[in-house]
């Protein structure tokens, strides 16, 4: 099934956007008449006939809708990117097809990359979601400094990575919250001081098992770990 | 840590090959009388003094030695590798540091790729052992056709993973064998006379769940969660 994505749709009208309708059109010579299905990335999906056939705009008429429910687990992954990029990019399309609600990015003190191109992401993670049906895209946040991040609200379970001394193992936890927090910290971990601080604002530590492992590694256990608890 | 690897260990005395030798020596400038963290990929982990410097060949003296037991679980997954080669040798990577005994290649009759590249996958999985304290090194079988690898004896418990109709789900196992096989499907998945023939030859239909999961993510999903269950 090859879906397309439109933030534009209403009246019973689908309008794509250049990107979409070059692909629709020009690459996959798609004409007037033929039905394409569309995501709107919030649950929606739609089979809409193409009325107009135009390479830069083209326009659809909706002719059946189906509604995918939002889940009501929630995994946020809080994450100090590497300081190569391709690993990240990585994680964020493996984490989607796992299942992922949202990321955010932060800087701490031994972080080696201060940003993230985030127009870069947004298309990693829409093509990541085409691919693995996932009808509710997830967030992509800015970066933040991480105390800037942790004194903002957040509910539920909310869990800090560290390598050494961790309260408990994510593996010997059988119950946890439909939202869940993961941080995941830089390749050099975080500092003491940063570790208190998560601490302070009801961060709990967890070890990830006893091998040392990479940054996106760790997240994306993290992330596999966690829904596999949920489905248990 | 730094870890190098030899394969010529005996009598107290390690020698590095030429890759390791030259790390050592040209690139880390270690020196005569430096004291090396040396594996031999069977658990074993030792500490030895550097007696011969040379950038070509190595030689150090053991002072003191680990051994590290092998673990009584062990994770084989049977794999028809992907077009893109660089989804597998990422797959590898990360299903290392994870945790795998083995990986074997099968030749499908919708596969793409017709061979891997040993060599530069040993290389990999060097790396990521070293990186990820992996104290044992998986194995790495050549490409075998899929009915020639079937017909090979075959202990513990064997799943092939499948894109519908599974018999059950791997999240709602609670209870495996410490032997475990996981077998994943080329990009168009396995036919049905080849699905026929994994099950009469004795392997268990399973789903990853209902997300659209490219062939090494569906990979790495099982090897985490078949780690998660031996470790819960």
């Amino acid at each position: 099934m090859q879906l397309f994505y439109s933030q534009q749709i209403s009246e019973g009208k689908i309008l794509l956007d250049e990107t979409e309708s070059r692909h629709a059109i020009s690459v996959l010579r798609k004409q007037k008449g033929d039905v394409l299905q569309v995501i709107d990335g919030k649950g929606g999906c739609y089979d809409a006939k193409i009325t107009e056939a135009n390479k830069k705009r083209a326009l659809l008429s909706i002719q059946n809708q189906t509604s995918y429910p939002k889940s009501d687990k929630q995994l946020h992954l809080v994450l100090a990117p590497t300081k190569n990029i391709d690993r990240i990019e990585w994680l964020l399309e493996k984490a989607i097809e796992i299942g992922l609600s949202s990321i955010h990015f932060i800087q701490c003190e031994r972080s080696e990359r201060k940003q993230v191109n985030l127009e870069r992401l947004e298309k990693i993670a829409l093509a990541a979601c085409k691919q693995s049906l996932t009808w509710h895209f997830p967030e992509i946040h800015a970066m933040q400094n991480l105390s800037s991040f942790l004194s903002e609200q957040a509910s539920g379970d909310r869990f800090i990575a560290v390598c050494e001394e961790a309260e408990f193992l994510l593996q010997k936890t059988s119950e946890i919250k439909n939202e869940v927090w993961v941080m995941i910290g830089p390749e050099g971990d975080f500092s003491p001081r940063e570790y208190e601080e998560a601490r302070k604002a009801g961060w709990k530590g967890i070890s990830l098992g006893d091998k040392r492992l990479r940054t996106e590694t760790a997240a994306l256990l993290a992330v596999a770990e966690i829904n596999f608890i949920w489905q248990a």
